[in-house]
């Protein structure tokens, strides 16, 4: 598991790896779980994905014990291993919400979209009832997860465990994603109040810092929690993902206008037949890349404010910003 | 908050004020929540209900509270009032929990029923796709308020919230509450393997056993922990609570053949009309009424083990058996 001197997309081969390795063992199974309600949760959350948000769970842990200036004094011995094993049940968590999320949002009462990462949606496959179901297992499995305390855990280990659950259910609930989408939801829905001709950048912003900024900068929170990070290391790497969510986002925007369905994976140029507000729709696609470009630099300032140098966490940055799916 | 001496009805209606008082309390509002999911969600989870299953959890640990021989040596200074305060988290998490299966299955794309509480369900007031969210919501939010530490708690308080939401969250998904519910809607999709044909009791016990009886069991069992119960402790009340469920819902199924619509707040008729397997259809109403009577035995029973004599945890269970809605 040595990967500091990975190149970047080796590094994010072998932690996609090692999450799917991950994904894959902790799901429930038979007998404990029905046949039909498991085969449907590993239809989602196996079937692909760029793993965006788990790695960055991963780096921000391996970031935080790369550096010792950063941790809590009783963690001076961690290495970059604890550190993944410390981040992995929150990573795994996540990458169930996220995929939960999806699902939901695939549906024909939402988003009505039939392909994802590349394949037919849940409730093509498994019908709509079944895919709302495989979504609430998915939601209520992260946290299972999440609180299944590992024999031995001391009570500092305890604390953030309990920690990291309260800021991904937080991130995830109406004051973050639920409540983003429910935002969106009701722009999308003619002469309900909020059109999206009442959208101007700051409730574009508004809404997406809930709709996906707040699970990706609890991605990155999470995994600096759990490797023993001190408050101003996990503020920094907030700031950080915080822009890096923004980032993320309108590069998701331009690619929907400019990317290609079968890279991809998902229905290209939705947003914008659907007329719902989008960055290139509101500044244009030239603005939008300069807005990307300044979100990058912001959260690279950020980690610079408590020395973290070049890294996985800057790897991350450039590579939202560049990508292509 | 006297209530030792109380007659039960009078109990329950003071710990159904509780409840009510804290779940109005602990849901978020705005600005921090966006109106419109926030609304959904209060529209469902404050329009009345039972709560029975946060009744279970504040009895269960008052219960523990009142026996200083099921509790742990550290916990002997325990009042009544301590256990309640400490199982409220865990009493309101369960009913939203409880609120949001409700929403989930009252969807077109499930049950597609109207009528809930005595009020029209989510969907026909705010839309599929916000009833969706509205669940999510307030499942995101259960958990959030279980992991919001007061300040203060020590390791022990801390590992006792930790047990408490791992035995939530196991219930309420896929080998708990979610697996039940894809059970039974697979069983009510005609050539899908599993009709209502193939049910026979055993296999009508464990859908049962998922659907409803894994949630009722961790309110009770969630309740003890916070009370610091020991471990035989834990146990006797969870086989309590598994002869609970079963009686619970042999009752819900006698109810929906004799119940009266506006009495029951939701459709009656609704399974037998809809060919659902059901303890009337496979075992006549006699031998039903038999049956919920043996599991009402067996719960008292269980609690008789460890000493705990008549209580609340008694009258909950005569009152399951002797209920009318």
């Amino acid at each position: 598991m040595t990967t500091e001197s990975m190149p970047f997309a080796e590094y994010v081969r072998a932690r996609r790896a090692l999450v799917d390795e991950h994904l894959e063992r902790w799901l429930p199974a038979p007998p404990a779980c029905p046949a039909v309600i498991g085969g449907a949760m590993r239809y989602s959350l196996l079937g692909g994905g760029k793993r965006f948000r788990p790695i960055l769970t991963l780096a921000a842990a391996e970031e935080i014990a790369a550096h010792e200036w950063l941790r809590r004094p009783s963690d001076q011995g961690l290495t970059l291993d604890d550190a993944v094993r410390f981040a992995m049940p929150a990573a795994c968590a996540i990458e169930m919400i996220h995929t939960y999320s999806l699902v939901h949002d695939d549906l024909p009462a939402m988003d009505n979209d039939s392909l994802r990462r590349g394949r037919p949606t849940s409730h093509v496959v498994h019908g709509e009832g079944m895919a709302i179901l495989a979504g609430d297992g998915l939601l209520s499995e992260a946290f299972s997860l999440l609180a299944r305390v590992p024999e031995g855990d001391g009570p500092a280990v305890l604390e953030r465990r309990m920690r990291t659950i309260a800021v991904i259910a937080e991130a995830a609930g109406p004051v973050g994603m639920v409540g983003g989408q429910a935002i969106d939801l009701e722009a999308a829905r003619p002469g309900q109040g909020v059109g999206p001709s009442t959208f101007d950048l700051e409730s574009l912003r508004r809404m997406h810092s809930c709709k996906t900024g707040a699970l990706i900068r609890a991605s990155a929170v999470a995994g600096a929690i759990m490797a023993g990070a001190l408050p101003r290391a996990v503020d920094a790497v907030s700031d950080y993902a915080v822009q890096l969510g923004l980032a993320f986002q309108i590069v998701d925007d331009i690619l929907d206008v400019e990317g290609d369905t079968s890279e991809l994976g998902k229905t290209a140029g939705k947003d914008a037949a659907a007329g719902k507000p989008t960055y290139p729709a509101l500044v244009g696609l030239d603005r939008s890349r300069e807005l990307a470009r300044e979100a990058h630099d912001a959260a690279v300032a950020a980690l610079a404010q408590v020395g973290i140098g070049t890294g996985r966490l800057h790897d991350i940055a450039s590579w939202v910003v560049s990508r292509t799916n």
